[in-house]
């Protein structure tokens, strides 16, 4: 068994000798700006995570995570031009640094790239493999549609918006954990379960996200805040719009875009609406049910316990929990 | 052995097919859209009459065929956005009809589409198929990118203009007709025999469509000139600008820019210095060569001459040609 920084250190190695070609310089520039120094490698880890819970051979795992982390990439990549989104992972987005056309083609030769990677896995897997990672991909191509869908959209219901996160966020992780655990020769049962866990698991992730955007983690020292300020639909926004009155929910619909008010007082008077309604509790404790499930289902898995452990820190760790 | 109007039929049904989802409605529309009453069906059609110079049973080609298809719309729905075109095929195109994010996230989740079907392929070929396609996708962006690249070029040479077609054109039909090869058993020799001649064809296409647009087709009944009001570097301009002297160099340089002319009177312009040079029939003669060429390798084949002369005919059919 190798520790998690070992695995990190393979992926980083692995992705480091997958030698893009540099001519057209502007098709493949962005792809090696994008792979690189970015992001905590977290798809590929959960890849070769359950490939490591039934073998300790995780290298035929090696060009499978390359490729889920590459197609991550890439829809950061095309998500940026669908969101003018000018600024990714403190730097310029590929967007903003090589033009919109630039950025369309080069996410499309990362997603054939992906591909590419994909097929570099051992023969006899290709098939199933192919399957799940078709399948994922079309999923976040949903996710996204539908969270731009929502945009527009008048009523957003709690329902919708977990279908959404859980196309746009978990079913990746899914697809990940599925493929590793193919990978690593998992009984089908213990995939469908491994499945289930790396949902839960997205689901919190994003819901925490959420949570945090607006009530802030010392860790992160981000600026708190930001999906109040663009009036964004979050499980917060919405949970608060289905318990709220008709005067606190006018105040969620119209805070963020007067104009009379300054950027501390639009989050003041959202949070203060959410925290009448007891919202960070309810979504803290939604959190947890979805973050213990996903355990649960860890424990139930045929493998040994000790390679189980890994996994269920690793998730703890991305969660910030301790325990 | 099966009519082109057989094979033709055998591939409207299997797109016919393929159902999409239809939720989100946005994201699917497009591809049905794009796929339905599009074009020649040119690359399926190789994928089958490659497949069908060595076996009766085309059926395990077909998905490859739609993939291939997929593709190819694919990359139009993508380039169309990179052109701002607002016309494909006589109708809206997708970037036009619902917008720019749509058409970028309904052109990923095409690609990926086509990666679906091409995995429906007999398990037995899929790695080899797979990587076949990989490479032939990432050439086609390859393409599209030095195409766009030429815009901004000051000087682009016979020598990089043959090449971005071959990637952006050639690329396309030579890896369907390998992919049909594949499928339907051929020796490794013919592969690559089918691969130069699947070249030669794309590139005599290319500048037969180069040709059509400044000296017409009455078949076609298309408007002409297009190019050369655009300014466009095609096969003509480019051996123009490299066979004339100065004052003519100038007029190819700076006609299409000049707002004192009309659309005719530019068109003529520039015809004249074309002419005055040989452009037309040092065009064809170029076009010649690479037909005759294509036509001669297959004629190298180990296959049954009965077979070959079905994707005789079928390339004489696509160059407008009766012998």
């Amino acid at each position: 068994m190798q520790t998690n920084e070992q695995l990190l250190t393979a992926i980083e190695n692995y992705l480091a000798q997958c030698e893009s070609p540099t001519e057209p310089e502007r098709l493949y520039a962005p792809i090696t700006y994008s792979m690189v120094g970015g992001g905590k490698r977290l798809r590929p880890m959960l890849v070769l995570l359950a490939c490591g819970l039934y073998t300790d051979d995780i290298r035929p795992a090696l060009p499978a995570a390359a490729a889920v982390e590459t197609f991550h990439n890439f829809t950061l990549l095309h998500d940026d031009i669908m969101d003018h989104a000018a600024v990714r992972r403190g730097k310029p987005s590929v967007f903003a640094k090589w033009g919109q056309n630039a950025a369309i083609l080069s996410g499309d030769a990362m997603l054939i790239c992906a591909y590419r990677l994909l097929t570099q896995s051992p023969e006899a897997q290709l098939p199933e493999l192919l399957k799940v990672f078709n399948e994922m991909a079309l999923q976040v191509c949903e996710g996204q549609q539908y969270d731009m869908d929502f945009e527009s959209k008048p009523k957003v219901s709690v329902v919708e918006y977990m279908h959404m996160i859980e196309l746009k966020t978990s079913v990746l992780l899914a697809g990940s954990t599925v493929i590793g655990a193919l990978l690593g020769g998992a009984p089908e049962e213990d995939r469908r379960k491994l499945r289930r866990f790396a949902t839960e698991l997205g689901l919190a992730f994003q819901l925490q996200d959420d949570l945090l955007d607006s009530y802030g983690d010392e860790r992160l020292g981000k600026a708190i805040g930001g999906d109040i300020l663009e009036g964004k639909k979050t499980y917060l926004m919405i949970t608060a719009m289905s318990h709220a009155d008709e005067p606190d929910r006018e105040v969620l619909r119209s805070t963020a875009k007067n104009p009379k008010l300054t950027d501390a007082e639009k989050i003041a008077a959202v949070k203060a609406v959410y925290d009448r309604y007891d919202i960070p509790r309810l979504t803290e404790q939604q959190i947890s049910v979805r973050f213990d499930r996903a355990l649960a289902l860890l424990d139930t898995l045929t493998t040994d316990p000790q390679r189980v452990r890994q996994l269920k820190e690793f998730s703890k760790s991305l969660m910030g929990r301790k325990k």
